[in-house]
């Protein structure tokens, strides 16, 4: 055995005594003295065994005293709150988000410290090794990939392995009808250019991702935020009730897993309701799922696809934060408007280059991607919790937060209705980027939100960024009893 | 000197001799034997020559009898008519073209023997090595190229490689005024986008290419066709005039340099004075460039975009057609609308991945862009010459025809009215695709030219397959005479 395999395979030894509670929170590891004497290896094996543990966060290190295993803070987390029920809907409207966000996406392209802005995962946390070496046999092997002008219908293999890779999700489809596209975001414009024109109403969750916002307001769309739960996702009850008061809707749009910036997870009976509400209405459904395959359980969540029988689903997906955030993969199933949707996407940006097509067909028909996403999912959940700790331990009373079952981002509340902006602006003159609840709704109802990523490793770095977060935020809640006393 | 430099040595010497007519067309060269004695080669040097200079179309083999310098067939080219001036513009109309293309589309995906449809040249003609060998080191030397997040603002690196490029076009733009998209498809949809909404009228060349047409579909916009000269282009008078009688036109779309499908250049006067007249009449104008660096002199053309003191052209490239047709990296100047057209590329597709940017803007920075587009053109002009010399032998009285100067399409006009779909259709039967001229307006005017590509390289197929059109073509009228009869 060779020694890489060797401390692994011990490391899994101790986390299992870890988890099981052999050796408790505060315990002392044994020494590295003593590893070398217990299990017969070299010090540098029982140095990479200890290290191995502290990067993934099990054991700290304290000075003179060896390795012990972590503490939890066990800092008692304030979950988001529900929205209120019974809460008027704002009525729909034109949105104005682009300003926002292009003014905070100016601001924040300075150099920063530390970016808890992204939404993606450390680069390191993706396969680089094995897509790089991936793409180049590809340009070894294929003649004229580069010059020869792309066939016509998109890259077939790529089809297939999506088609595939969607029964996990619970959804059957032929390759066929797998459109590939520019990321989720082409995804998105394309399908609502399919189902509604400018001037027409979209429901979607409230709060919701800027990017969607900014397709609406680009296309001249209207949008109707319907409350959403931190934990269950949007709220059905809502959604049928705006319904009935609006007869120009035209399609919903929902993120059932890991909800951006939420985080939230629709239960599966929910889901599908919601099909089957949108399909009684004759509202065409659009979900993104982006995040699905971050859900941290032993089974990929259902799509709310499953659910549809008529076509009325337009499902939305992308590799981009599951594999590969330097490519721009992503892909749809556009039900009974795949005619048109294929139209309008070779109208706008023709078929997809193949190269990346390959490279992420290929590797989504190998096992190493599940292994991938099982390694991505176990760091992250790591990740969260850390994060989600260190917010506990440095913000000021009055933060909420929960932390997602999966993903990227934890969506945090600030106390005393402190504008995000005002933070945004004091973190990036410490070198932090943060992203400011403003840009997740059309109304200012989540300014005093943040999120917050916790795809990074957890650093030193990264734990004093949070102090240095905490402090301001706790400056700027004094500031502002100062000025109210 | 090593035997692949001293036959193009010897290669340049007979050409000279045959370009200025010390070998005369019908001359025979000396026999392999003699240039072994006079140039003290051996034997494949001197097959190397001959052949070079064959497949290069400057001589021909005779069976037992040597080579001989090519006799170009100097048949008569009845250019294609100049539209009736005084002609009344249809109105302005919704495009319905969609379906066509894509049933012309779908028919034409079967496996054909030759391919007369595209619009790119051989992928040998585009430097498949060089740029393979760019992408496999940027890959090994990037860090996370594939899968780091894609930085805001797009890359660098290519924007200042196309500003610089842009001054051979008399264009003169900082690199951050350079947006990137996916084709010039995606800059033209971005450009209307960013004028005009549904609904609204847009001046288009008449013929024009399908791709636009096509765009204006998917937008829900109207089309309004200008007559356009198979030489000079748009025709300004009926522009004008449509202006005057219009009050609806939105904006003006032209392809000043080698029309698709005409093949028209623009003289800088027209440019010139179209630019003018767009901005007296407050119309934007969006001009496509995506040949321009295909036309055959020695310098490159000025694009419109040139007199453009005010902001009010909206430039659109791409380097599909001239550098890497399996490559979708196009580009757009947008003038006074680079805010708006910034925010829709983002909300529709993002910046554009690194890679093929990273490898398009390597090779526009070093000087086997300026030999690859010299190359590209010259074996381009012999190809059209040797495609026109085959269509003029071979296709029927009546059929009319000019010889671009550049591009990789001639545009052919079929005598009697006959139906492009017809020839199309019967063209496909013995695996040869075409392209018809009902694809290039919304009306059926065109309905009796065909689009045939010359970009390719002129073999014993390509000539066997243009004599079977021009069989299929006589054949055709002659059904229609009985049948009149």
């Amino acid at each position: 055995m060779d020694t890489q395999t060797l401390y692994k395979r011990l490391a899994q030894h101790y986390l299992h005594a870890i988890k099981s509670g052999a050796l408790g929170a505060g315990d002392r590891m044994p020494s590295v003295r003593k590893l070398m004497a217990l299990h017969e290896v070299s010090l540098s094996t029982a140095l990479q065994l200890c290290r191995h543990l502290e990067t993934q966060g099990w054991l700290e290190a304290r000075p003179r005293s060896g390795y012990f295993v972590r503490h939890p803070k066990r800092v008692q987390l304030v979950p988001v709150a529900e929205p209120a029920s019974g809460t008027p809907i704002d009525p729909a409207q034109y949105v104005g988000i682009h300003e926002r966000v292009s003014a905070i996406i100016a601001q924040g392209q300075r150099p920063v410290k530390v970016n808890l802005a992204r939404a993606t995962g450390a680069p390191d946390l993706y396969p680089e090794t094995e897509l790089r070496n991936l793409a180049i046999r590809i340009l070894r092997n294929k003649p004229n990939l580069l010059t020869k002008a792309i066939a016509p219908g998109g890259n077939k293999e790529l089809k297939n392995a999506l088609a595939k890779r969607a029964l996990d999700y619970g959804i059957s489809a032929a390759p066929d009808e797998v459109i590939v596209t520019y990321g989720c975001i082409e995804a998105l414009n394309l399908a609502l250019r399919a189902v509604a024109q400018a001037g027409d109403v979209i429901a979607v969750e409230s709060p919701t991702f800027y990017g969607l916002l900014q397709v609406l307001e680009s296309l001249g769309m209207k949008a109707l935020e319907i409350p959403t739960s931190p934990h269950t996702g949007i709220s059905i009850e809502a959604l049928e009730l705006a319904m009935q008061t609006y007869d120009n809707i035209k399609a919903v749009v929902v993120v059932p897993h890991l909800q951006n910036p939420l985080g939230s997870i629709m239960p599966d009976a929910h889901k599908q309701r919601l099909v089957a509400l949108c399909e009684q209405q004759h509202l065409p459904l659009i979900e993104d799922d982006s995040y699905g395959a971050l859900v941290n359980d032993d089974l990929p969540p259902t799509a709310a696809k499953h659910w549809d029988t008529t076509g009325n689903v337009i499902y939305c997906a992308s590799l981009h934060k599951i594999l590969a955030p330097g490519l721009r993969v992503g892909w749809m199933l556009a039900g009974r408007w795949h005619a048109r949707i294929n139209m309008l996407k070779y109208a706008q940006t023709r078929y997809n280059e193949e190269l990346s097509q390959l490279v992420v067909a290929e590797f989504l028909q190998s096992s190493a991607y599940d292994r991938h996403l099982r390694r991505l999912r176990a760091t992250l959940s790591l990740q969260r919790e850390r994060t989600a700790e260190a917010i506990a331990a440095y913000f000021p009373p009055g933060t909420r937060l929960s932390v997602p079952n999966g993903g990227v981002s934890i969506w945090v509340e600030m106390p005393n209705q402190l504008s995000s902006k005002e933070v945004f602006e004091a973190a990036l003159e410490q070198g932090i980027l943060v992203s400011p609840g403003l840009l997740y709704s059309n109304s200012n109802r989540f300014n005093h939100f943040l999120r917050l990523n916790c795809g990074m490793h957890f650093t030193t770095e990264l734990d004093d960024a949070l102090r240095s977060l905490g402090n301001i935020i706790q400056s700027l809640v004094q500031q502002q009893r100062s000025a109210a006393a």
